[in-house]
């Protein structure tokens, strides 16, 4: 019985792995979206009998959204938690799919073997690493390899909204050593990476109201004021034309970048014509004075993820409409403070309307940016493990997503994290025609075996 | 045999007339939604059927898009030409309307008995008026009063794509000695008016777009372009700070309102604080040195009728989308060209375009502002027509809705057009629970028929 036995063990059951992880990718897990409610359960259900089949103590735990999945096994050495969300971003726009996001298939494409649905990469495939591992190595000891306990989120692409109750009436039965999050990627698609810098996250829909119901632009165009004009202005003002966000104390806890992390982040030598490449650009859009690593990683944004008002179907309508929305998101860094910048963001709206427009607004999820420290011992050791199974060290980076949980481990549970994924850049997340590289799949299930026989 | 006695019958036919106008209402004729295609040739053939049991000769006839309703009847007088249009514009948004708009329904109000539906007003009742004059002369009488012909169209709301190629094709059909177009309204409710302005429309959609594909905005967000950004901050642009429009040339052809005009429109005593409060506003959105009145009647707009991009579904999506939609229309006015403005507009949105973004432009119907020459006897004929049933002297007002229909029926079949009709402004054409008054169109029949004892 060796490591060598479990990766063999590994690469033997590869085709029976991808068949779960397909029966996983077949449930329409989408959490943001209520007509999806029951098809949340039934992934956390689906979770809990595969956590069960590995010798767990396994449940689905209601929360007032989505349950959480909540498994404990093993016992000795380390007791780690391993972390993965279970919920899938929603599809639309569905056209620009080249097959149904939920009947996943397997593809040969001309860079290799690729598992195409919707969770592919975030999340199901990267969560199913770590169960796999833990298969193979049940299979070949008998045992789990330390003491374990899995917890496993079904709403963290809709703002998590019952995860800090949840992690604080059960923070004794959650606590652990040190939390493993799998929702991260490697580096340039081959080097792994532990994630150590993540941005925060703010969620506004604005709402503005002009007149108390739908015009006709004929006989009141020129007198009644547009909403979707007034949005479009107060929105359209959001950046200089140097790509600096112009909300006043927007920038208030932005630090800039310590000198050792920018030149350990330069030795990385991003492709950063490449970065852009990908997606048909060639003009970073950000401040102007900086690096797009540094944009994606280390700056503040303010985007808007959606707008819509007026009439949107085929045709035209002339039509003056009374309201007119926009989700707007904002990414954090440094020390910026969520709570205060919802409200400075709600001022500078408010300071810009109309005397006859009312506005509304809906937060949806505040977060602040995340600072991991690496200082326990499992880090290196976890480097080390990834440097055998990729042939090179692992890198720490920053992530310019944002994966608020690994703050709320440090905040509520006073444990660190260890933020590790095996993702690549073009696995198209959130996006149609989400893939997971299958090389991704296998080596990152091998790289779990690794680190666990290195850290349990 | 008299005037009265057709006014009489009219009186006393009206709840037969009511049911034939909900007949025609309940057919859901939208023309810019291709879904309702055959509900549009419906509408086309119901209106046949009724003017052939009026004793013309009907016929649907084929174009391109919907069909026109051609008939030709009576004899003798002048050879008058009766435009309406039986499609509708779209309903949406549904939710606001609180009955089915296609299952019409008479209602009481505080402000008396209305036919909700939509379509009520805007344009089956008010072409329906003039059908029933007829049908109680054609009772009372034995015949039609005049040489007739009837011109319904069913593109009106979207476009009249068909319009003038059939005009041109049959013109020596249609051209009559004078036209009567009725789609227009009484000024501030209860006086009979005759519109002798109308301002043009141009109508555009534009798409921005950014990345070849949606991408996650915590791993691009910062980097790339976002091409919601890039529209509003565009259409952000299209006012200044005094409702000025921005776009060069933009003003070309725009005339001032001659003085013996402006002194006529002031004499009209129009409401302003009214016309604003009606729709819950107070503030004038134009130019700041214009009045509502002028705004609407004599000035060109810029207004964005629809916008939408990115993720508009419950919940939130932190997508950075590939593309970015809206629909624009600006209303014309003196000799505005506005082929020449779609050019202007078109080259402005590039010049502001970023490095890796692209634009595509649609257009959706373009027609100048029109002119009416009032020389005709027959207008003063029909101002003492209408002073006789409304008890108040018929005015000649300007309108900020476009009819292109006038201006064609000049430049193409050399044909001055009456515009008069008997809307009211809290009609809500175009918007949801369009009404259109039981008294509107009971003495908008009495109202045609007194017009036809005069003119024919």
């Amino acid at each position: 019985m060796s490591l060598n036995a479990v990766l063999s063990r590994i690469d033997n059951d590869l085709p029976g792995a991808l068949d779960r992880l397909m029966e996983l990718l077949r449930i329409p897990s989408i959490s943001t979206d209520p007509a999806f409610k029951a098809d949340c359960a039934r992934a956390a259900d689906w979770l809990v009998e595969d956590l069960k089949s590995l010798g767990f103590e396994a449940a689905s735990r209601p929360t007032p959204g989505h349950p959480m999945v909540v498994a404990h096994g093993g016992s000795g050495g380390r007791h780690l938690l391993f972390y993965g969300h279970y919920d899938v971003q929603p599809v639309d726009p569905l056209a620009l799919w080249h097959r149904d996001p939920f009947d996943p298939e397997i593809q040969d494409t001309p860079k290799g073997r690729v598992i195409r649905a919707r969770g592919a990469s975030d999340d199901k495939g990267q969560l199913m690493t770590f169960l796999e591992a833990l298969r193979a190595w049940k299979a070949e000891y008998g045992t789990l390899p330390c003491r374990l306990t899995i917890f496993l989120e079904g709403e963290e692409e809709s703002g998590s909204p019952s995860l800090i109750p949840f992690m604080k009436e059960n923070a004794a039965e959650l606590k652990a050593d040190l939390a493993m999050i799998c929702d991260t990627g490697l580096f340039q698609d081959t080097a792994p990476a532990i994630v150590t810098m993540l941005r925060g996250l703010l969620g506004e829909e604005i709402t503005i109201t002009g007149p108390n119901k739908d015009l006709h632009s004929g006989m009141y165009g020129g007198a009644a004021i547009n909403p979707i004009r007034v949005l479009s202005r107060i929105l359209g003002n959001m950046h200089d034309d140097s790509g600096h966000i112009t909300i006043p104390h927007f920038y208030d806890g932005v630090t800039e970048l310590p000198d050792a992390i920018r030149q350990q982040w330069q030795s990385l030598a991003f492709d950063h014509a490449r970065f852009l490449g990908d997606v048909g650009l060639s003009v970073p859009a950000g401040e102007a004075d900086r690096t797009p690593l540094e944009m994606i990683w280390s700056r503040p944004t303010a985007e808007i993820n959606g707008i819509w008002g007026g009439y949107t179907g085929d045709g035209f309508k002339t039509v003056l409409p009374s309201e007119a929305h926009a989700k707007v998101s904002f990414r954090l860094v440094g020390q910026q403070d969520p709570f205060a910048i919802r409200d400075h963001f709600r001022a500078w709206v408010r300071d810009q309307l109309p005397a006859d427009c009312k506005v509304e607004f809906h937060g949806h999820g505040a977060g602040p940016a995340g600072h991991m420290s690496v200082e326990d011992p499992a880090f290196e050791a976890a480097r080390a493990a990834l440097a055998d199974e990729w042939g090179r060290p692992a890198a720490y980076v920053g992530c310019g997503g944002s994966i608020p949980i690994a703050g709320y481990f440090q905040t509520v549970l006073g444990m660190d994290a260890m933020l590790l994924g095996f993702g690549r850049d073009d696995d198209q997340i959130h996006s149609p025609n989400e893939k997971y590289d299958v090389e991704c799949f296998h080596k990152g299930i091998r790289s779990w075996a690794r680190l666990l026989a290195r850290m349990a």
